[in-house]
């Protein structure tokens, strides 16, 4: 792993991901891990909105550091792609919650025919990285 | 969580699956995920081969426990699909694995640009899951 900051070319894959899966540490020490739709500060935080009693909620609550991969997948293996971020999550309210959520609408416009409201928004803020594929990709 | 047997779609779904992500815990309780190219003996257990010094290896020497997604992503959210297994992961060698390597040659035929050959081979064999969306595509 790497330490931060990104390379810029880390942080344009990054803010271009419409999907990223995120993996967390449940109480009993088991592994778990999901899809969710980010958005990207352009420095080091990830933004995510999850389920209030969702697996992965509790299991932030108990132990903080998300593993995050962003990645495509080709079948020409030499345009193979990833970014992982190491990252603890801190949940955020009042303006960096509203300034998230900024994001999240102007990402994701179809927010609004789901009727997704904020629950839980976290902020994953990265400590570590390393990254395969991108800077050829550029 | 959903007890085996996997559901016809969801078996479906993952059979057909040409990349999936896997998430560890490492020795210090850190979580890990990385994307791999699986393939599915069309029951419960998926094979993946990984390098054999990776954090993942690494990660699975010290707990066996492994979450495996398998996920669409589309901007219409109705479009969403996904499959999570919670596996236990086995190094399979001998006649197992050789039959692993006859799907994965199958499977990814460009393996043989890439000179990809057997390394750590393991079998995540599913003893829980859950899906989401893949019912209603069927």
């Amino acid at each position: 792993m790497r330490e931060l900051p990104l390379c810029d070319a880390a942080k344009a894959f990054v803010a271009a991901a419409r999907v990223c899966r995120i993996a967390t540490v449940s109480a009993d020490g088991e592994p778990h891990v999901i899809p969710v739709c980010p958005v990207f500060d352009n420095e080091a935080t990830v933004y995510v909105d999850i389920g209030p009693s969702s697996a992965t909620a509790r299991a932030v609550a108990h132990d903080d550091r998300v593993a995050v991969i962003f990645d495509v997948y080709d079948d020409d293996w030499s345009k193979l792609r990833k970014v992982i971020l190491k990252c603890r999550a801190e949940r955020v309210t009042g303006e960096e919650q509203e300034a998230a959520w900024k994001r999240i609408r102007a990402t994701y416009p179809q927010h609004r025919d789901i009727g997704w409201k904020p629950r839980l928004t976290l902020a994953l803020r990265a400590y570590a990285w390393l990254a395969d594929g991108i800077e050829r990709k550029r």
